[in-house]
């Protein structure tokens, strides 16, 4: 096995800012390609985010919101971007106890993905979360409307076929809860 | 279990263009909120994407390629977007093959995920390939530079744990193949 590290690097020669928004912003780089020639490259930036995996007993927490750039009601995990300087950690436990209304005794790291590498930065970083308790009510964003939910497994395989959880955090915390049922571990 | 389809819809009250480039665009709506205030969305159009999941023996193809909004090298599955008109089924092919010169039996949908439904549309369609059968050079896009790997599954959990996997897509790919190695079904 071998992994060429840096042969393929493209290199900055120009950045356009196009947009600077309250989510996301956008630039265009123009790149060096590792053959001299030129080409563009279009590329969001994201503050990041978290997304929390939390079983009761044998259900796990979900949300159900709507999403605009789907127009239409999503079921997923509890999620939400760092606020600016918060620790990712910190930003988990907010998350679900804002969204859910649940705290926890701890959470662990399960793992951490860029969701679409190809134009953007966003990173998405996954606990789980362990000795859940209700502690009160939601305490929403002022711009967020959404419902607690809690799902067996079979409800959630059942979620996925019906597209009603189509998004790759809450696909991937169905497919780690399988794993974890055939083997007692998160990752 | 109870769904609120309706209730939470955000409408939209106006969409300003902001950006149109090769393979993303940007629009900023304003929308009326479920509670009859307004907030604005900022959302990034993309054509869709494709990946395949292709074992030969024991091994996963994979592929190693610079990645300009992470600034290094990622190890990925099989991928690429859309051409314009193209069925997502051909395109799996047709990226297999030009990104590893490999040529398959038989594509069978794995699932579909929205990469990331907080800004944008892109929808990634996942399939697993069969019958492989290695028949020819490359064929790269102009501005397209990259290695073609096989790796075992060991060698796949240890670069998780090195971060040179680390898109969501891969990441699907490598608990998907855990799933299959314990049950020898991929969903």
């Amino acid at each position: 096995m071998s992994l060429v590290k840096s042969d393929y690097e493209e290199v900055t020669i120009s950045t356009k800012p196009i947009f600077n928004g309250k989510v996301i912003s956008l630039q265009v780089d123009e790149v060096q390609l590792p053959n001299g020639q030129t080409a563009t490259r279009e590329l969001v930036k994201h503050p990041g985010a978290v997304a929390v995996i939390a079983l009761v007993d044998d259900r796990m927490i979900f949300v159900d919101q709507f999403r605009k750039p789907l127009e239409r009601m999503q079921v997923e995990i509890p999620a939400g971007k760092l606020d600016s300087g918060e620790e990712p950690l910190e930003a988990a436990r907010r998350e679900l106890e804002e969204e859910t209304g649940y705290a926890c005794e701890s959470l662990s790291h399960v793992c951490s993905f860029y969701t679409s590498p190809g134009f953007a930065d966003e990173i998405l970083h996954i606990y789980v979360a362990e000795g859940l308790k209700q502690v009160g009510e939601l305490k929403l964003d002022e711009d967020e409307f959404l419902d607690c939910l809690l799902l067996t497994f079979e409800d959630a395989q059942r979620l996925i076929q019906e597209q009603r959880i189509s998004d790759s955090k809450t696909i991937f915390a169905v497919y780690a809860w399988q794993i974890y049922r055939l083997t007692g571990k998160w990752s």
